[in-house]
């Protein structure tokens, strides 16, 4: 079933401000989830609320946070979340962000006592929606498999997104997890009845496991092996260890014990292209190249980062994001009991 | 057989300068290749010099190049290497961007007209080693493989190097091409008259090849699938479209055609930790994280990125560096033809 954009918004807008968010930080915070799912990111769109809810209800968020900056100068600043809503501070550092770079030609911000704030990419979209250039890094929210070589589990599914502006044809949107999988996507086979390649999960014996719903048995892989496993600890060292945000033993799966802060870190970088070209150059540089590799197959082979993400917002504004039937379900049943009935009818 | 640091050093240099190279620039050009050959990255030490020579009598190489600054910011540069030596142009961009992060915080430094600068991580760690992050990125020399999907050889193994400094235990060195393999590997498997393990290269029909002779009759292999070829791209745009640097089909192979000039582009982004974190407390806090991924596993089964290369310089600092016996035979053969006979007895 589909239902358009500000219509789901507004219910998971409605659903946080029903267990007592900010009107403001619920709004938020529902507008990056859906705009997750507009860009075909569903494990980190709507189907988070439930556990959202879930970790508000059990007092593992404060929606009353203070959010203030500990550290700051002209490219850069620290923000301290104070345990607030991860869209909401997340969303902030990448405004504070975008503006210093404006300002000043680039800027680093790093997010301590954050939490989980969806995917990555929406908010490297935001600078180059501006034509920006942007990276974000984050300590994703639960430990999922060991370094390279060892056994115990110490790190997450570390996303990376690059998001570079081009012209008629960008912009580059790479938004991935240095996992081959990640538990959002594995909670969407889960919830669609599938079984899962082989390849992303595996036993300590590293024996495949197939069942999404048997996934927390095991451990996920890293892409490239020891190199994905690096740029992973990398990533994490950088929005974690550098904002004194929680990295290794340090963090907590939020979803396990929902009643505990998180202390989540995140990074975003932003940089104005135009301190090394001339912007009409580079823009029709990068639609140049973006186009030749395109071509560099028969028709429709070969999809750039950013590209699905582009053709699916396109065809979920006009008709609606499809929303599967155990989460509206969910999303029914908590409606409900939060006195927003028949609101998905 | 294993030679002092400092003499091969010097044979690099006196090669260099025995094919017309100014003394200066064979100087940084020789420390560049021997760092990496210390520091176990053979692929991007020593045995480059025969192909270095090979591009400049060739005619390839400037060596008289008039590098300049571009463009200029606090910080940032664009660095026009004006085809000069690729460890020259890659060193005055990293020691730029060290100065300008040291002065306002961080600093992104692209290169244009630049040439095969070596290892990725030997740039990172002379940031690391003045307490700074760094970040490189580069275009390769060649192209050796289609973007996702596709057939056509448009992408190289674009590397990427994070170096995170810490305490006693530290610096944290990331230094990956974004494919499973890299040529210089694989040169370094062919002269040793070893096979590639399959999952390195595979033909248009995706079937491993496994003789590291035959490589490039094929397609090396992204990490992770689409992932692994999307965080390539992006590291090819920023590396090069952005500064005005060859990418995709305008990228030559650089040993294929030793007489034309590459246009080679290569980034360093450096930032300071004290803009969020003080600094004994990051130092003491990466040292403790890095040590609790190392006992993740029976002792000696975690190394974590940039362990090898530490225990590696410290090994050969002391003993000295290996040189294989067909590399031996390559270098004395061209110092014999240069007037350089028995330096490498």
């Amino acid at each position: 079933m589909r239902f358009p954009f500000e219509r789901l918004v507004g219910f998971a807008r409605d659903v946080l401000i029903a267990v007592d968010a900010l009107p403001e930080h619920a709004e938020v915070t529902a507008r990056r989830l859906l705009e997750a799912d507009l860009r075909g990111r569903s494990g980190h769109g709507l189907i988070r609320i439930p556990q959202y809810v879930m970790r508000i209800e059990a007092g593992g968020i404060d929606l009353r946070p203070e959010i203030s900056f500990v550290r700051e100068t002209p490219v850069s600043a620290l923000v301290d979340g104070d345990n607030g809503l991860g869209q909401v501070v997340m969303t902030l550092a990448a405004e504070t962000a975008m503006a210093k770079a404006i300002e000043s030609g680039m800027a680093w911000v790093g997010t301590v006592h954050s939490n989980h704030a969806g995917a990555a990419g929406v908010y490297t979209t935001m600078a180059a929606r501006q034509g920006l250039i942007a990276l974000y890094l984050a300590v994703a929210s639960a430990n999922v498999m060991p370094p390279w070589g060892g056994q115990e589990r110490l790190l997450g599914t570390n996303p990376i997104s690059i998001a570079i502006p081009a012209g008629e044809g960008g912009p580059y949107v790479l938004d991935i997890a240095t996992t081959v999988t990640s538990h959002g996507t594995i909670k969407v086979l889960a919830q669609a009845g599938e079984q899962m390649p082989e390849g992303w999960v595996v036993d300590i014996e590293g024996n495949p496991i197939l069942d999404p719903n048997r996934a927390d048995e095991g451990y996920l892989v890293p892409i490239g092996g020891y190199k994905g496993s690096g740029l992973n600890i990398g990533l994490g060292l950088l929005a974690g260890v550098l904002n004194g945000a929680a990295f290794g033993e340090d963090v907590i799966d939020h979803r396990k014990v929902p009643g505990q802060a998180a202390n989540t870190g995140q990074a975003m970088f932003v940089m104005r292209p135009d301190l090394f070209s001339d912007l009409d150059q580079f823009r029709a540089g990068m639609d140049h190249h973006l186009d030749v590799l395109r071509a560099a197959g028969p028709p429709g082979s070969v999809r750039l980062p950013g590209d699905v993400a582009a053709e699916l917002e396109a065809e979920r504004s006009a008709k609606g994001i499809p929303v599967g039937e155990v989460l509206l379900g969910q999303l029914r049943d908590l409606g409900g009991r939060l006195g927003l009935e028949d609101r998905l009818e």
